[in-house]
């Protein structure tokens, strides 16, 4: 329960988190993400259609030679709180400082910006850990000439797949321009969002099975963790179908004409997507209707059995109460069988009671 | 019950079975649907004005001599696990793999896009099977200059209207191009969506009537599961006025000018599907309203019963309870009377308590 | 309460009532309405500034000489499913046989066409029956070069006005084109909307009457009636709005710029039966809260009286309980004012009660 | 409250009141409101920068000789009733009978329509009478070359702002145009929104606080109330934002550019006034709900209170009960301490049974 | 509790306060805040590349000589309420009667107007006082050639980062024009909010968390000031997104296209800004839902101590009442061991009716 608060907290909270940069002048590079080891780690892998070679690099000054090759060459920074390495790199990719300030604001909004050598992207990666908790990274994708820069804060696996396209010469990817693997990466990240969607449709599903059985309160706030869930998912994922959209119109000289067939693909996708939050966010929200009217149903039920006892109960008390009071002359009770009289109306009138619930159907 | 809810998971699960894709090349023609059996059954019908054939082939090779002929041909493909023929048939008609993968990818939401060659449609066929289960097939359609090429998982019998219309010449048909041809496969998908949405109608004012005579919690269930199926079709219904007005106002060489104006119909008819799906949803919605409405007022009526057996029967006890004491000096005991006297005042609360209940209007 | 639920289903479920026409090839004339008795009314309203002339044809072939007249000609067809008639009178006035299926085919929704040599109209009349019933009736429009054709499926009054204004000379009517006919026969139906829309109001303040005085279950059910034919009402109504709009803005020949003022007017008066319609919608919803706060309101009040008895009267049995327990050492018993003492306690408890149900405001 | 109720009817139902022109041709004249003294006082204000002169004029003919002076001239209308005068003012400023139709139809919507040689706008003015009720009065303005004609049912105080600055030579407005006395007079209308906006204000937050302290039917009555007033002066005001926005983007020549720098003035505050009110229509709906939420705290509390009482002394008046018995073989009943050590356990529950009630924090 | 009213007023009340205004012309510079101490302190930032003086000025003239100068002005107004100084400041540096109108209005709605010379732009300005109330002030900004002229309200602390930046030649500011200058105070103002939406938050988790434990009615009530409170910040907030897509977008000649690279940081701030906002109105709104579900809960638990009590004790109330009577045979009473085989089947009773509750998961 408790790591789940923390993560949640991240989906939730990440927007608010810039007082630190509060007052400072625009375009300081200040990392903003709770992971300040300092360290960076760049990788580099360089390929062209008969040729792959994929290494870790020992400081940023390796990856310069890669800029003017023909090559394609896909840098990978892993680590974004060494911020003067990310500098050096972004000052000779000739990357603004503005760029480079969105990119290590790990509360950046999703979101693509053009300019005139490069396109630059802003995602946020969706993903369950170990534990199933959600974890929301942010990413920042560079797509220059002949090279994609990647930004992320942890190493995540979710690019493997297309590490071994590569490294197999599987399908298109290695015949292909920069673009397409900026396309592919983009696709990665967008594929592991039907996962986390998948992973919240099943807990709503388990949450209304519980629901049906057992309305108890630990079920009501459940669902109102599942709302803010879909809230906080709904925030990071909503700017993803704007970005495809803008992606496939785009009149950019560094995306080609067939590789927006491709991101017509991702647009396609991200409209998908958001039709699923969409729909997870009306099912949650009828889901606490049902609950409310599941609460409700049980109360009546409490009720009728109070109601029931209470009635029958009741008025034969008040009989007995009746032929307990020690008036002198009560002529009842001298007679012989007026006990058991008594004990037959008693007796009859339990019986009209359980007829008269029974039509009323509380029974 | 059973069945329902594994009918339901298809409409609401479907667009999340993607994981064994996630990390494939995009371009892979990959099989996603339930129906792995690996047997695909092809059919062709070939007509003319005053031509007409139909006959299922023996291996999608014998399509191919169909593909340059002047008379139109109606390529059906019943079954999409055996991806193979479809490739072949792709390459042979010179269809995008992209095309190709979104075809025989179940879940690919509804959706139109226009090549240079051909026109690619997907649509979603809900019908109502034997048992009344609502069950959701995917569909695909490739218009091509002389040909439709129609690709579904099962055979289904929604395309009898047009078989028979080309068989016994009756209408139009067999005089104009392969753009009626496609538009008449569309207008009969659409037409089953109008039974399906008859169907849940009629399945809402059942429920509305259950709600009105015993509003059990099982009713409650029922509109929540209606709730869902109506989100469910509407996931898949809505793009189809999207598709509908883009081949109205299509520029497409495929696309005649006559034929838009009974494309122009099926446009009337997916709005007037969008409204009437708009409108069950907010009679499902305001259907729980109704239901909550009327728990309320049976534990009204419920607590309505305790109060007056309690407040009629409680002070009389009360009563009893004082005469019951054992008090050596009560005076009234020894009146002669007495017990009379007490037992027509209890009767007069009891006149008193149900006059005051009948001015409440509790009785 | 029958005849209601009738109306009621003809609003709401008309448009499901496609079933015996799935399946046809479409531009195929089938009448879809109830009234199948075979037989349809012609009767034509011929005039100019200074001629008029108005009788009931024998046969449709009647209606041909009045084509091609230079005097404005009203032809109206009462009753639509003698289809060969109107498919007869289509022929001759060059109709599309498109337009003829939309025309006889009842459950299309409200609409407006322009095609060449005429503009196709569609439109719902409302209006309530003697009994008060609301009835939705199906009514199509063609506007030609010098007449306008009004089919419909029962002979209604509203056009009363605009016949006694074409006999009387009164207004402009005599002396415009078949434009301002064609307007002013749309102008009289919208009217009827005002008029059905004020009936639902009245509806509504009575209903609103009621939840304030005696919120029974059945005040619950009417308000979901009203909702339910609200909703009905709008789906028949709203495409108005377009459809005005659309006639404000037309280039079409056969409407001239001064007859557009007074379409104009048309579409003031859509806008306000559309703000209307909305008003009446959240005006339903608002009293189904207030139902549902009455609901509440009348349990507690159920609940105080009840609480108030058993909190007084609970431990005054208790007390007299006591005392009537049958110890043998009970000195209180052998005292001689014990019994007043007890009396005077239970007095004092019953003073302190009120005076704390008092002071909480439950009294 | 009677008073109240009627007011309000005049919000709500004028739309409806129209049936006396049902049937009636288009262009007619045909006052509708309720005002039908027949009486109309006209007044004129002529005034050019260095010349102020105001009077009542005695019959309609005294206007004309304005219509063609250099002066800027202000004809006031007051009552529509008298609908002759305004027939022959019309006709002799040349303004188009449809519009003199709209003009004295009080049921008509808030608009601006541009005409070549004026601009015609309608507006409802809101304002408190002495009683504190909401009044609506239809109001009419056209903008001439040299004039303004302002028609109103009653005689308004709301312009003698303008009269004032007139009078006075205060401000621009001497020497400008009439279209400066156009907007002023606008302005003037809108700035009353703003009180009665204020006013409904004042009555939100005093029912808040009556919410909080005494959950009364009345009160949520009374937040019905104010959401219907909120609906009915939405339904009056919304169009002004339309009318501002086209006025300040307006090319007609009656419109000078540093005109529509005020204009800009007014369409800031009219969609001010929108958002205002969308925000009144918000917190009713939200008080409407803590009202709710203050009902269900009220019941709760009520059934804690019996739920206390019963709980503790039903236990003990069952164990009175036990020792009320009349069995012949008891032995407690002959102990000699036995009534005191019954009596010590009773006291004993009662202690436990507020400890409990005190854990579960219903003390 | 006083003061967080006082203040809330504050935000929502202003926009009314307009009535000492109503009547008066159009133009006239009146100021509507609430600190009318008359006394105005103007200091002025002049600064360029090599050159940086800041001082407070004596009286309003001494500004003239900073509008020809080459170096760029920050002119810095605090207090609005001395209206002729500020008549005088905008006489000479040519600023539209209308323009200072607005700008001493303060309940002026956020808005930017382009003129000629200069950019008028209106913001609020919200912030956190020492005691953690939020405070919402009117601000106004005007960018000319060489200078920016602030006006505020009251000395705030939100521009010491930029005044410290300009100070120390920290970062582009000296190098940069006016323009740089009016963006880093927009951007600073900005900042500000999102510390107020994390207070938001904060306070919104807290409110959370109390619900899960106790919800009082004082719960709700706070529930309800906070939805208040993002209703107030949205009206104050929501313009700026607005303001900034306007500022990115304008072809203005006073903002530079390399600034506007800048503005578009602040669009995107405000974009998250605006769904923030949102969410937290989303959220405020669930946490309603989830403290009525509680409610209920609460009540259900009460309802079932109550049942249990009664159902279990008073059937047994009831068998003592039996041998309680006086009946003379009731052979029963003389058994030996009646007494404690009485005495059983009570205990028996009992058993069952704890098995039977359990059973029902009550207990």
């Amino acid at each position: 329960m408790k790591n789940k608060k923390i993560n949640l907290k991240r989906v939730i909270k990440k927007p608010f988190k810039t007082q630190q940069k509060v007052g400072k002048a625009p375009g300081t590079v200040t990392y903003l993400g709770l992971r300040e080891d300092g360290e960076n780690k760049i990788s580099v892998t360089d390929y062209s259609g008969d040729f792959y070679e994929t290494k870790v690099l020992e400081n940023v000054e390796e990856t310069f030679k890669f800029r003017d090759t023909e090559a394609i060459s896909w840098i990978n920074v892993q680590g974004l709180s060494n911020v003067e390495d990310i500098e050096k790199l972004g000052k000779y990719y000739n990357i603004n400082p503005l760029v480079l300030e969105d990119l290590v604001n790990t509360n950046q909004r999703p979101k693509i910006d053009e300019y005139e050598d490069y396109i630059f992207c802003v995602l946020k990666m969706l993903y369950l850990d170990k534990e199933g908790q959600l974890v929301v990274e942010h990413m920042a994708l560079i797509l220059c000439e002949h090279a994609v820069l990647l930004f992320q804060e942890i190493e995540a696996d979710v690019f493997d797949g297309v590490r071994e396209r590569l490294a197999n010469k599987f399908g298109r990817i290695r015949n292909r321009g920069a673009d397409y693997l900026f396309f592919a990466l983009i696709d990665s990240i967008i594929d592991q969002y039907f996962i986390v969607l998948e992973h919240l449709t099943d807990k709503i599903e388990l949450l209304e099975e519980k629901v049906y059985n057992s309305p108890e309160q630990d079920v009501a706030n459940s669902i109102q963790q599942i709302r803010k869930e879909v809230l906080g998912i709904r925030k990071n994922i909503f700017p993803v179908k704007e970005i495809a959209s803008r992606l496939v119109k785009t009149e950019h000289r560094l995306i080609k004409e067939d590789t927006k067939l491709f991101l017509g693909d991702v647009l396609d996708h991200s409209i998908q997507i958001h039709e699923t939050i969409e729909m997870l966010r009306e099912m949650s929200m009828s889901l606490m209707e049902m609950y409310m009217s599941n609460v409700s149903n049980k109360m009546n039920e409490v009720m009728k059995v109070l109601t029931i006892m209470a009635s029958i109960f009741i008025p034969l008390t008040f009989i007995a109460g009746i032929y307990g009071m020690n008036f002198e002359y009560m002529p009842e009770l001298h007679h012989r069988n007026a006990y058991f009289i008594v004990l037959g109306i008693m007796f009859l009138i339990i019986i009209i009671m359980l007829i008269y619930f029974k039509r009323k159907k509380w029974l």
